[in-house]
């Protein structure tokens, strides 16, 4: 009984690129961190170690440089770039998959005014794409991670299932918080303003996570979802991973003082995993989407 | 055009639990995380924040908790137990993912004895399995991650496609080095002995990786899947995740030196990713299995 | 010849404290990491075993969470409070250090107004303080690091030592990127406007950063120190640790292609790391400050 | 009133060096992690941007390379070489310090006979070591880091202070766990067999760890600390920093099962950190060596 070759895929991960765009008014930085995933008539390599196939890592390395060079622009359109030279160049690469996460930086401002060539770091979220690319087809996933967030009240959890394991007490005001790790599916990847598509898409988190008085962070993370696809025709799902951090009220009894809500343990783990996505009703298949 | 709700679940991650069994012999201890993901008829929490079929994330923490006061045993069988828990208990959940990771630790020599009752922990990888279980068929994964290895000699690359952006010189003595994560998917879940099976699996990476001579990290890949699928008949699928953690020769003639293959530089960014599955013709289908 | 007890501290180490405000006009979060670490009579302890004269490690966490029922304020404030109630009212206890990190927050917009309760992290900088009390005297610095700043031009790197080990070329417009670890050290304890003072150094320290033409990392850091030294008068001495955050540009001329400043690699390790301080001719010493 | 350049230093950190050594029984990898800080007349590069006495960190990489050439051998000796070079070459430096970190890796096993060539990362600490030069006189500080230790057994903690803040029960039995980050000073620079003598104060620290019944971590630590210094003549200070890796026994009572010291969950933050030095009445002033 034999032992065949499964699934597989291979490229360069964690690419970090850097681009300055000297303009008279001032620069602009584009900082990215870029990994590939390529897959195809790539058996050889794995059954006999030949590899005629095979675009090195270190090639694919250098195509993301050389790319930038002709300047990089929204993540999605150089995700998709990247994606479809490498299937339509390489006859045995028959899918790609890029994905790019996107650090964000804001001018430094100097007696108020921005400076022309001085950045900071932002830390309010981390932009990212996910771009596959069939030879035919192409989806394309943005997303941002790393956006944390919180709300002080308009949080409550009752009347869950009480088995013999439940000590939780209900809770009718808690606090909310949870890192945000979100991704929305374009109906397809015609051209658009990504840019613009990501900001209102991430104000509509926002909104939502901000405006929902919650009986669940299930609840909250249906409405983030809706609110997506509500404001942007073209997005067609949104998948959404919030992890429950939990914030424990202090008793202070012992030191006889009451808490009304006040001080807080901020916990690290465990924490609860809340996952799930939104969608169209005509929502097109994912295909190779996520 | 409506809005609806998707894939989702939910649960508690990342679990400490630490067991101590205090046999007069000496003491053993067990180190795991255990994350928890449910999933079934839930949509209510998601639309309207009715929480009536909603097990709270924190009386999951408690039965891992409880569970262990029976004892741990094997990883796998502390995850089938927890799986079936959830299902069988909760008429509202249709399936349970039990993820749990296991550090290594071992007695502390003292004047060359092994002690009774004092550990230090290991580093050459971490345990782990996932099991899922829809309320009929239970899979099992077990695997292991964070096992660091390194090649010396006996590893080449070259032969590959040349294409306008290639600039790699062939290599036909390099490093080779891998954090390996691999997981592998038995047969069925039936009883066995499930750490004798581990340290066969671990036992055959390792070996695979170190007398493979390899053409690519591809090749080492699949051999190192193919050995652990011959050794045990029960395992019929093994995937695996390897980093290419990059070593890079140092050039070293500015200082009047040569460079025979001794000094290195180790990268941390970027590295390659090749990912791949060895699997037996007659392998059931994966079902939930990863 | 006889073993004798050195310098030793103790105390708990990150005790995570959310505070929220609850404000009619909205609320406030005020989001903490708490360190304590106190000296004085202790030999015992670690002779013996003899606990007599050692206040747990919880207890001191449990004072963190009860003197926050108070209000916190600002963080310089919360740590003079908590270092000088453990020495006073500890005899045993003869010095007290506390450091404190602050995670920043702001309020969510919802279609362009601050939501009231609704909050998301910021990411550029946290906020720092570390207070030291002898029974006397305390000495208060304060601080901000994991500030991430980058000039896309206006540095240069030559004149330097040529050695038989350099083959650096001269860089006359190069990246000048690293993330700011800044300590201040205030004359005094007294009162004043802690957040105005911390607002007034960040900016300064950004400020220098983005107009000072460099010749030198270090030149950069003279010139951030001695800003925030400039303006204001209270702030006696500025320490600062920059790595060196190099970003190199990328040779694209084997694909035909140049490299007019545009086009970067933003390397993790190696990096520089520049240490250094400004301080005022009259300082008072620095005590127990660091 | 002036503002003065006060203490600075610079240096190249994290250089990432691994050399094969092939022999023709099997080869032996040494892995290091290479940190540089030289200190001396850099006054004018702060002040003004005159680079002239600067030696660029990137010619320190360089060298750090260059001399890997002719072998590493012990950290300690590869790191004395190192500084008395810059301090030795370079006029301007007056003061050099090399800290290494060395990751281990053991042979691998392949049908119980150890590979010649393959080679897997182990996990139970880091070696490191910190040497300082001021041209005349050499310190050798040895270490041990991330050296991760549990009694499940042997270990109390009563007759502490009970302040007001005070809930802390008293334990005659409780786990105790750390990370044992420990740092021995040597009397001085000459040569011996730094590996036997690492082996030796590594197994020191365990033995005492596991062989101590502990009333307080201070008084393990005070142990530990001992146990070097009597082993080893030569070694005059051990530096000790221990976080309290607590365990806290689960509450199963809710469940009706009790926890006859069994069921523990391991928590991450917060902990108590103690920090402790023994020494011989004897020692030489520690001079720039820590």
């Amino acid at each position: 009984m034999g032992i065949v070759l499964g699934d597989n895929q291979y490229g360069k991960a964690e690419v970090r690129l850097v681009r300055i765009d000297r303009g008279a008014a001032g620069h602009h930085i584009t900082d990215l961190n870029v990994s590939i995933a390529l897959s195809g008539d790539l058996a050889e390599t794995h059954l006999s170690g030949d590899n005629a196939k095979v675009l090195p890592t270190d090639s694919q390395k250098n195509t993301v440089y050389a790319f930038a060079r002709d300047g990089v622009g929204q993540i999605e359109d150089f995700a998709l770039r990247l994606a479809r030279h490498f299937v339509d160049s390489q006859p045995a690469i028959h899918r790609a998959r890029v994905a790019i996460e996107q650090y964000g930086w804001t001018r430094t401002l100097v007696d108020g005014q921005p400076a022309s060539h001085s950045f900071h770091r932002t830390g309010d979220g981390t932009r990212t794409t996910t771009v596959t690319y069939d030879g035919d087809t192409a989806w394309v996933v943005s997303g941002v991670t790393e956006l944390t967030v919180l709300n002080s009240t308009g949080s409550e959890f009752w009347g869950y299932v009480k088995d013999e394991y439940t000590t939780l007490p209900e809770a009718t005001d808690r606090i909310l918080a949870t890192a945000v790790d979100a991704r929305w599916r374009h109906r397809d990847a015609g051209e658009r303003d990504w840019a613009q598509s990501h900001r209102q898409a991430k104000a509509a988190l926002l909104a939502a996570f901000a405006d929902t008085h919650s009986f669940s962070l299930q609840q909250t993370l249906h409405a983030m979802g809706s609110r997506v696809l509500t404001g942007q025709p073209d997005v067609v799902e949104v998948r959404l991973a919030l992890p429950n951090k939990h914030h424990f009220l202090v008793d202070l009894s012992p030191f006889g003082l009451d808490n009304p809500g006040e001080v807080f343990f901020a916990a690290d783990r465990p924490y609860g995993l809340i996952e799930g996505s939104a969608l169209r009703e005509d929502a097109p298949p994912p295909g190779g989407a996520w």
